[in-house]
């Protein structure tokens, strides 16, 4: 087995105009070096290129117009493997690259070493995922012309999530539109919620362990977790379901839509826009960012303080529906911006759960240092835990599984 | 304050094409008379009166073509008033018309003596409550014309929930919604969860009690009711979303509605049939009508069996859900035609909920006699309560307050 040591992996995460990378020597958990190619195909492009050694740092920013992201790769590739930092001779280093993939429908429910078929697949799933699943596909086509010889693997932000059973995962519409049309609840960040909640049952001792894990990031949802399963999660169909997000409205009566169509001239389309860009933390409160809210919040603004009662309400509500659906819990988890800094909105959700014997113990809340940890009173009957989530991480831990 | 007594108030609950009503002698809980007079302007139209005397019930059946709602008022009035069972002598004899009113927005949070200024803020809530809004006001212009001497009552859906908080009434999305097109959770039921909880509130002799309403008729919400005044609610900005119902789906990712709208070639209207009246159990099981998918689950139904399980898996998130809201609570209640009716849909939703120390006494939840019934165990941390509703009687009952 000695020889899958060191294997490098690189993991990729594609957006429509930025690529984000990180290099593993697995099976270390800190990576080589990392970095981000932003405004690829507009300009002012450039990328950022992070290489670590030791417990140093050194940066690199190279500006100049990428076109797309097969020119924002062939950089890439020459910032790993040319100059001072180097970090690998050849393309042929690299043993595996792991691409986030947004959608993964009913077919992926774990990591998957990309065939024609499977990319065939990736390509049949883009009306489910319109924004981010072909330029994913775009990205394993770079790479796989960039990287000839490493594996190229697929790991999916809904594959955790296929265990959800059928009472959790279908709405309650004619079947017709299940099969026809695929309407079912698929839920995302499924790879945040496996690695921290796989933490939380290390750190428990408990595999039977039921925990709720919150992923407070730009976007929000929270996953009701049974024996390291998903059993339920609040982003539905789309990502727009569930929390109030940083700019998504989260859970919305239907209704509001047709009742905007009819009366507000707006488009389908504007409307969309409304919920998914124009809402949540954005909308109620004049910012998408959490750390601007509180500042305003600070300085007295009403509705950056309304933002925060919603926001923090529905964290609440969901944890009370998801205790139910496990019939009680074990812990709660926090992660991602918000959930891993935000100490205030920790407080403000733990504060009146003491019916499920949750109690946070408000100094441990607080100087949270960016490793796992324990935030609860001695006697909470739940544990409540900080983890940092680290999706990057976790996909090159999940290809490191799959090739040894 | 004697001549308060034996108050005749006449309850009329109207539908696009129906018009039901009972006659109570205030305060007596059993209605006088009461009738109901189907397919209003349609062929086929006929009125069914039924007088309760002592324990007897007799029934006059009348069919001929009627035209509007006012004739339907007209013939009703000559049903009271001639015959053998004459229960009135004359309309001056009715001392108030307690209307059912859906939808009261926010300016009406209890039953209210209309006005002109009420009539018009009635009509302006017309595009809020399109289906039902219009019918009403029209049978109040009806009964002031029928019965001149009678206070016209508003008793409306939506006053109930009126003292639900900000946080739980605000979608997160940007306040101009809420400020121009009225954007906010109404919530509906609310005659029925009134009713309901003031019973169980006796019940538990507990003014402060924290109580989970859950209505189960054709349409099914869920209340979180904290010192007999409601703080959350299932229904929203219509009558559609939370709980699965007979017909409409409940909650929805609206992501469904943009992508059936883009793929489907579906209209919206189509869409909104879809959700609203081709959905829940219908959609699900084959029918709307719980007996229906009980006989049929028990003739192995798969699709029907399915639908089962939505529906009790959402109630079941729902008290999970006001439990963390209420922050713990002291009883459930199960009301309406499923919820008064079916016990395995009650075994089913208590099932699993051990850790709010909910505990079904099987035995004691069949038999049940049309009275409120305590169902649960000796043991159990939380009383489990089946309520008859009963909507026209709290109707009057509020009409009788408000003159006495
Ligand atoms: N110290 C902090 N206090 C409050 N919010 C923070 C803090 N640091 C980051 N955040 C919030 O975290 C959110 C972004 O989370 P992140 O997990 O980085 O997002 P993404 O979903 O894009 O990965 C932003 O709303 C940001 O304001
Ligand atoms: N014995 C029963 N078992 C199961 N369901 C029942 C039973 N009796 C009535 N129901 C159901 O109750 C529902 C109607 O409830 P009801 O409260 O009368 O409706 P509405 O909302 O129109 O007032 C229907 O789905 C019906 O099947």
């Amino acid at each position: 087995m000695s020889r899958h040591l060191d294997m490098n992996i690189l993991v990729i995460n594609s957006g429509s105009s930025s690529l984000k990378y990180q290099l593993f020597k697995m099976p270390e958990k800190n990576p080589v070096c990392s970095g981000l190619a932003e405004r690829i195909g507009i300009e002012g492009s450039f990328i950022k290129h992070t290489v670590y050694i030791r417990n140093e740092k050194y940066s690199i920013e190279e500006t100049g117009f990428i076109s797309n992201h097969s020119e924002a790769l062939k950089q890439v590739l020459a910032l790993l493997t040319q100059g001072d930092y180097a970090v690998i001779a050849s393309p042929d280093d690299i043993a595996a690259v792991g691409h986030r993939v947004v959608h993964g429908g009913e077919r992926f429910s774990g990591p998957t070493i990309i065939t024609d078929e499977v990319k065939h697949q990736i390509k049949r799933l883009f009306s489910l995922a319109p924004l981010h699943n072909p330029v994913n596909y775009k990205c394993i086509e770079v790479a796989e012309q960039t990287f000839v010889r490493a594996k190229q693997i697929a790991v999916f932000d809904t594959a955790f999530h296929q265990t959800i059973p059928e009472q959790a995962y279908r709405y309650a519409i004619p079947e017709w539109y299940y099969k026809e049309y695929s309407i079912r609840v698929y839920g995302f960040h499924g790879t945040s919620h496996k690695y921290v909640s796989e933490q939380a049952i290390n750190w428990l001792d408990k595999k039977d362990s039921k925990i709720i894990s919150i992923h407070l990031g730009n976007g929000c949802s929270i996953t009701a977790i049974k024996n390291g399963r998903s059993i339920d999660t609040s982003m539905g169909f789309g990502p727009l379901s569930g929390l109030m997000m940083g700019t998504r409205s989260g859970d919305i009566d239907p209704s509001v839509i047709f009742h905007l169509m009819e009366h507000s001239g707006y488009t389908l389309e504007q409307l969309s826009t409304l919920v998914n860009k124009q809402s949540g933390l954005l909308g109620v409160g004049g910012s998408s960012d959490m750390r601007d809210i509180r500042k305003m919040v600070n300085e007295g603004d009403a509705a950056a303080a309304l933002a925060i009662k919603l926001y923090a309400y529905r964290i609440r509500k969901f944890i009370g529906a998801y205790a139910a659906v496990l019939n009680g819990i074990d812990a709660i988890i926090f992660t991602a911006g918000v959930g891993e800094n935000d100490s205030n909105m920790r407080e403000a959700v733990c504060s009146e759960l003491s019916y499920l014997g949750i109690e946070l113990d408000l100094a441990r809340n607080t100087g949270y240092k960016g490793e796992l940890k324990e935030i609860n009173t001695a006697d909470s009957k739940v544990k409540i835990l900080v983890i940092p989530t680290n999706e990057e991480y976790e996909i090159a831990h999940q290809c490191f599984g799959l090739l040894t």
